[in-house]
């Protein structure tokens, strides 16, 4: 189930061609694979061997859609051998990040928004801000977007939004539990949607929409319950924090991107900021108000499946609620430190960095066909130039 | 799963561009929480609380189905602001239809033949015809489609294609009567095809196929097994049902679509008509029809969960086909009330109907970016632009 | 589940146009009803009536994955006409094949290695060797791919990466069977990309990756786990099977592909050869192999539903190894006979095979719409050409 929201992931990014798709499929395969290792060795290592099955599967992939993040951050300015270093480190912080949250601290955070969005966004941004390239702007004119890429990403956009309740689900307890998750992702996910269309018309030109805010913000509204979607959010806290995040996501897009450029010189292609940045920051927020609010009444026998060290009464709701803050800081400290450590290491002239007039090409790395069609594709071209010549 | 096959919905419908799969979108997101609010009082309202689970989210998912049917009717010709005041009205007289069909009548309509494709087509139909446009060839030449935004649609279809069995069987009882359903939408999905393969190579010029006849009719099997697939069709009804559909929704595109136009003056964009009208009359009349020949002997046990009235022995299945009749004159008369009540609705000037020049046009709602590719995705032609200059 | 991952069998293709995707469709339909039909007649046929249910429905989308794949090795040099008799035929043969390998000789292939994909590649194979075509090079400008049907193209490969562990594992046995096949492929198709992108960039001009090798042998791990993929192929085993099918189907695309049209007059459109022919030899052999090695303390009690004929003493692991050799043989000889056969077949004059100049044409067989975006789509290029005007 799961496996297909990661895959669209990808599909989302490949408005930027050949490169975005592949290379994102090359890190995907890789982060998949060493994920497996890395995060074998931290949990499930007994007498020197590693046991695998559905659950470090899921795992997996949470970790490849992190780096799958951080990459929409780089994207067009770094090259293959770039990024497979950069999940060759990704990974290993990820899986001492989520091991010291989920099992040191015993942070409940099913959907990710510290592990995956938040941890993912800042190491791809700190990373991005490293590798700052002053001269961009002479690629700037290859980085809009054309009328049939954006139809692509919206197909991304759709897949998304349907797998995100399996998504955020995957790993909660059965029964109750998950369709409370899954009900409350779809809650968030509807309103987020409805906010940024609303926020779109507002601060565009002429009340128009904006294609990308659409594509992006509204999927906001899955990131910011990923921590407290498998907790009692009820469905009218679901709808609120969902259209908190699209409308947050939305004007990041429209007056935060540029800022982030001009001014802190982070230069974030998809925006990831927008997407998984805040709402992910604003999710793990959530998350410590509504944990801190767990009560014996609200949970009843659901309370040992969601947080079990309150049920046992190893811990009271608040401890829970400042050790899942702690968490968030954790998890800021390592994308910061991981992401600037990842930076420098891009850096090593031998890794191939295109320059940056050969930025957002894929001619670089790929052999690319023409842009036009073959001429079985249209024959009425082919008469057109016949009538002319 | 269900979710699935709706999301497609939209999917197949964004060969009209960024209006029509936003617009999809936006309208997807606030059909599925109103809905949820309208069927929850007429159906889980207890003590003051609504109740939710799966089985409401499928329900609100079916309802969103029939308003984007209705928006197929009249999309490139309404705004944003009528949209969603359609929606408004036309999910609470779902509800309300849905409520008298299946609790008060007792109808079985499991896929919805009735409740979402009929209902669906005719209130968009009617309201088609209420807001008809006289002056609508002025945009005429914006509605044809392109190579490519048919193989986009195409995507759609076979989403949709592969997914309709999982969708007609959504509702029905776990076991061997979802596996019937899932079966006899599987052999008429199948048939369909092949009839509108045949159908459109026989009415084509020089025996030429035509991609909208493929993309639209192979789907009508689906659609027309809608009530009739958890009964006892049989797989040699299912096929002879679904290659009619296929047969007679090629036909429509073919013929019945001008003289719609020309005679009626319905303007039906998308042939909504032929995809979920004809067929969904069809299938309520095939299901009068299956539900008329109900026999103990033929379901045994299953007689329980598909005729719970017809076991329980309060109904004959004589009077359980008459219901069925019935319920599909239900569904024409709230349709049809329905869409003219919303025809006049969305007349109301400040609602910036979009003008006859303007119809069919993103430009009016979308910051809409160049159609070529940015000079990344084609190094080719910008040496031609150089040795040209 | 099954069903999505032969559903994007067709999207794959669809980088040819209208005629690839249409016929795919097609092709596909006729061949889950005729093989329905086949197949129960072999399998299911008791007392005069054909049984049928989610498993024959699995085997029915099976025969259609072979029939696709042959359709593959002939794309655009065939007509609809010859595209059904060729799938009525190779259903029989399939099905026919089927029945003696798995239930006559006891072969274990779960995921088909053999019995659809080296079944499926060799019958389409020997059937375009039979309709060669010296003159074809006059249609040889339109067989290349453009940018946005590569794009198109990559949709279908991920779908299919994704959904290949629910293939090869559908048919297999329920709990730790159905884990650990779906966990071979799993790896064994994430080594196969590594493999492929680290050939790919090998063998190309200055180190640039083709998006070919990309698209199709980035998936030839998972037909190289079909048959081995449900056994005790370890983690390990696994990732090497994949790097090398990965690795093979790519040298395959880039140095045989040319020589076996040139030297043995085979035209192969898709390169099934590299995607489906070798490695699906490549996957049977590796089933021989480790069949020889199964014992009863390697699989415990699971060795009852991999190899029920040796946990039941009736038959050693050695001889278990010969008689999957036997069986790839037997496959190898009906695909051959039957692809020549079929070929012959094809050539019957009245069939409207397209002439030399007008293959990979749609206009032959489709109403086509212009190339370029209607002008809804595009109002810059209105006004462009008012100002040229």
């Amino acid at each position: 189930m799961v496996f297909v929201g990661f895959g669209f992931l990808m599909v989302f990014l490949q408005r930027y061609g050949f490169s975005s798709v592949g290379f994102t499929f090359l890190l995907a395969a890789f982060a998949l694979q060493w994920s497996t290792l890395v995060q074998g060795f931290l949990h499930s290592f007994h007498s020197g061997h590693i046991h695998v099955g559905v659950e470090s599967m899921i795992n997996a992939d949470f970790c490849a859609g992190a780096v799958l993040i951080s990459f929409g951050a780089v994207l067009g300015k770094t090259g293959p051998a770039q990024l497979l270093l950069m999940a060759l480190l990704e990974v290993v912080l990820f899986g001492i990040n989520e091991f010291v949250l989920l099992h040191l601290l015993g942070v409940r955070d099913a959907g990710g928004s510290m592990t995956i969005h938040t941890f993912g966004a800042y190491f791809g941004l700190v990373l991005s801000r490293v590798l700052y390239r002053p001269q961009l702007e002479k690629s700037k004119h290859r980085q809009g977007s054309v009328y049939h890429s954006d139809l692509f990403a919206m197909i991304g956009t759709i897949f998304l939004w349907i797998f995100w309740p399996s998504f955020n689900s995957a790993l909660t307890a059965l029964g109750a539990g998950q369709h409370r998750t899954a009900l409350n992702t779809y809650y968030s996910l509807a309103a987020s949607t409805l906010g940024t269309f609303a926020l779109s018309a507002l601060v565009g030109e002429d009340g128009r929409l904006d294609m990308v805010h659409i594509q992006n913000a509204a999927l906001a509204g899955g990131v910011v319950v990923g921590t407290s979607s498998e907790m009692m959010l009820t469905p009218f806290g679901a709808l609120a924090a969902g259209f908190l995040a699209g409308t947050v996501s939305t004007l990041g897009y429209k007056f935060f991107t540029p800022i982030l450029e001009s001014k802190f010189k982070v230069q974030d292609t998809c925006g990831v900021h927008n997407l998984h940045g805040m709402p992910g920051v604003l999710g793990a927020l959530l998350g410590v108000l509504v944990a801190g609010l767990a009560t014996h009444e609200a949970y009843g026998d659901g309370l040992e499946s969601v947080f079990p060290l309150i049920a046992e009464g190893q811990r009271s709701a608040t401890s829970q609620a400042m050790l899942q803050l702690f968490g968030l800081f954790v998890t800021l400290m390592f994308a910061s430190v991981g992401g600037g450590l990842g930076g420098l290491l891009l850096k090593l002239p031998f890794l191939d960095s295109p320059p940056d007039s050969q930025c957002y090409e894929d001619q670089v790395h790929w052999q690319v066909p023409g842009e036009h069609e073959d001429e079985a594709q249209r024959p009425l071209r082919v008469e057109e130039a016949d009538t002319q010549a």
